[in-house]
């Protein structure tokens, strides 16, 4: 079953808001068996949302609209749509009632114009709107279902999920459609698929497709899967998977299972320390203090995270951390022995069960021959011992932090695991 | 003159990432007169991209595609370019060189698979990727520009804003866009658009259009005006500046200059310092290292940035900063007395000139009756006094931590300016 998105609004055209509503209406789409072949964001006009629709329908069985609903005058959505379908406005009472209670709640009266949200092309089923006044409409003509809905998000996103979704599921027999995210964190891209080339071409006879999602320092691979036997789609999945872990299982920091959402590794590490009970703290130089901020911005961080020493001078790792000046002057920062210094020197000063310290060259300036930019030395600081390890990221400062966060945070997951 | 982009890539139709990229080149084409008639995300697919690029060309003249580019076996949309174009792949030696010298750089030699990233369209003109290892594409075929990016956001921003809009300008003669933007922090969109909504009606006799840019604390309004006269249109849209001047001169910050991107808060702060030959420290608790990553994501912040205590804790409260427990006891940790307290000691203990303190409920637990989530005290401490201000932002813990950082830093501003 195949479906398209179209957004009508010249807001998103011209770059003034991103285009929220359709990553969310096609993520349930998919949950539900609903293949989205195209979206599409088209202007306010008249003859470009015909051009649309009738190519939409040459794809789709199942086109949904948002956006063009309000009563005021750059909003024609409803009218295009009597075009479309050759029909005309009726008045809808229930509709009508509708709009009079959400006025009637802010104690007021339904003005002129917003009696015209009651007018709705005679063929259309109604969807009532109960976060706001402009109704849904459901199109079932020829076969194929047009939706129209507003483009408030939140108005959008109640009436997809209590209301859309389940008359689609009623109106289509769907199929099965499996998804799963391998979470990785350490190996770039490239030598991931270099690295996984054999696995990736015993995908073809299961029939499961691979996509690979980059960030800074991580790479996401998402396995999917479409068929009738739940069952069995999810243990060919399964199967793959574990083969997959086999290869590459230093740099799996989590999975997805589709349709939840994909914890953070800043999440996955505060669920590690807080079911053990342990402390965090970090020393950072080149990170400034962007790990403790992904640390922190998790809700209830303070269970486990307990401060952090930025030191970005020389002078505050002395004071602070208590580096020599000896070694500063001959190893530099961005050296073993001082990362590993400062992770010891925060863990024991703020009295945590773990501790992590950054310093490297983040660039653009900075860098040396010995150690040019993107040179980083991270350490990692347990009740045990001390490990440490060196990376040579690229040449883009904000990425470089990025990187060393995660990579930071990776490394202290595996003690943690 | 006309323009639609071509996302390409599974990864939006199934809503796993919301097309971000999109809103950049709109907005980016709309400031250089460009009209975006139509934005379409398409499959991975060579009959779907093949049908997508011939609808684009029967409306427009400009059409930038993105994504499906990478070395990998799941993107085509290089080979589908070819057919497209009814040509074949050339090998290009400086795309060569830039993937080797990508390689070298983080000390590897170039695999078979990223070999492959020199192949491009015969017809092409090669765009060079100076963040990444895929080249862009710029083809110039009866009288239509195509051109292919990669779909990593910030390879595609660089590449679209220092190459791709000089050759679009360069082609076509657009017509000249004046735009200013003033920016504001510590007034909501809604509260300003009251304030200023006399103002804003003048616009309109000038043929000069407002939109509102808000993000978490800050407000950018930006001016646009379109036409023939440079010179006209540029003095039309300083003298309502300056008139709007005088309305919120105590909200705005800064200003965006024509065609160049706006200097973030962190940036003017940084400038300051660094003019005045003056050093900053931070004392943070609710912000958890945020004021400090924005302060030293800033390359060069080294200059005056020197460090920072995120004392999440109140031990690290009373261990690092001096706090007295008899005073966070009475007072608690999100008072006056305390913020102000952690400003002037990290001032000292840091030896540094200025310092920026911030301590609040951001969320979503921990709220009580006298101080409800979002309540946040900031403090800064100067050589001559130390100031402090009481907020109450929201609920929603991540937007709490952007609001701070910016009041904190847009309160420093003040007092360095």
């Amino acid at each position: 079953m195949q479906a398209e998105i179209i957004t009508i609004g010249d807001e998103i055209l011209i770059g003034q808001i991103v285009d929220t509503n359709s990553a969310f209406m096609a993520e349930l789409l998919s949950l539900n068996g609903v293949t989205v072949k195209q979206i599409s964001s088209v202007s306010d006009d008249r003859e470009h949302i015909l051009k649309a629709l009738k190519e939409a329908k040459e794809r789709a069985s199942i086109i949904l609209i948002t956006g063009g609903l309000g009563p005021t005058k750059d909003d024609i959505t409803k009218k295009t749509l009597c075009e479309y379908f050759s029909t005309t406005m009726r008045f809808d009472k229930v509709v009508y009632q509708d709009v009079v209670d959400v006025f009637a709640s802010y104690g007021r009266e339904v003005t002129p114009t917003n009696r015209l949200q009651a007018e709705v092309p005679a063929n259309c089923e109604v969807v009532r709107n109960f976060n706001g006044t402009a109704p849904g409409m459901w199109f079932d003509v020829d076969g194929t279902i047009y939706v129209s809905m507003p483009g408030v998000p939140y108005e959008m996103k109640a009436m997809m999920k209590n209301q859309i979704i389940p008359k689609i599921k009623q109106r289509f027999e769907l199929p099965f459609i499996y998804h799963k995210t391998i979470l990785t964190q350490g190996i770039g891209e490239s030598s991931l698929a270099d690295l996984i080339s054999d696995w990736e071409d015993s995908l073809e006879s299961e029939k499961i497709k691979l996509a690979y999602l980059p960030s800074p320092g991580m790479v996401r691979l998402r396995l999917t899967t479409i068929g009738n036997d739940e069952n069995k789609l999810r243990i060919a999945v399964e199967n793959k998977i574990e083969d997959l872990t086999k290869i590459i299982s230093e740099f799996i920091y989590g999975y997805e299972i589709f349709g939840e959402e994909s914890e953070s590794l800043e999440e996955i590490v505060g669920s590690l320390l807080r079911n053990k009970n342990k402390t965090i703290a970090t020393a950072e130089s080149c990170t400034g203090g962007y790990i403790s901020h992904l640390l922190t911005r998790i809700p209830g961080s303070s269970d486990y995270y307990v401060g952090s020493v930025i030191s970005y001078s020389y002078e505050i790792k002395e004071t602070e951390l208590g580096i020599s000046k000896a070694l500063l002057d001959t190893q530099g920062a961005v050296s073993q022995q001082v990362v590993e210094q400062m992770a010891k020197a925060i863990r024991l000063k703020y009295k945590t069960d773990y501790s992590i310290a950054a310093s490297g060259i983040a660039g653009p300036g900075g860098g040396t021959e010995d150690k040019p930019v993107g040179t980083v030395w991270i350490a990692i600081a347990t009740p045990e011992k001390v490990i440490s390890e060196k990376f040579l990221f690229g040449k883009n400062r904000e990425r470089n932090i990025e990187k060393t966060a995660n990579s930071a945070l990776n490394m202290l997951r595996k003690e943690l695991d």
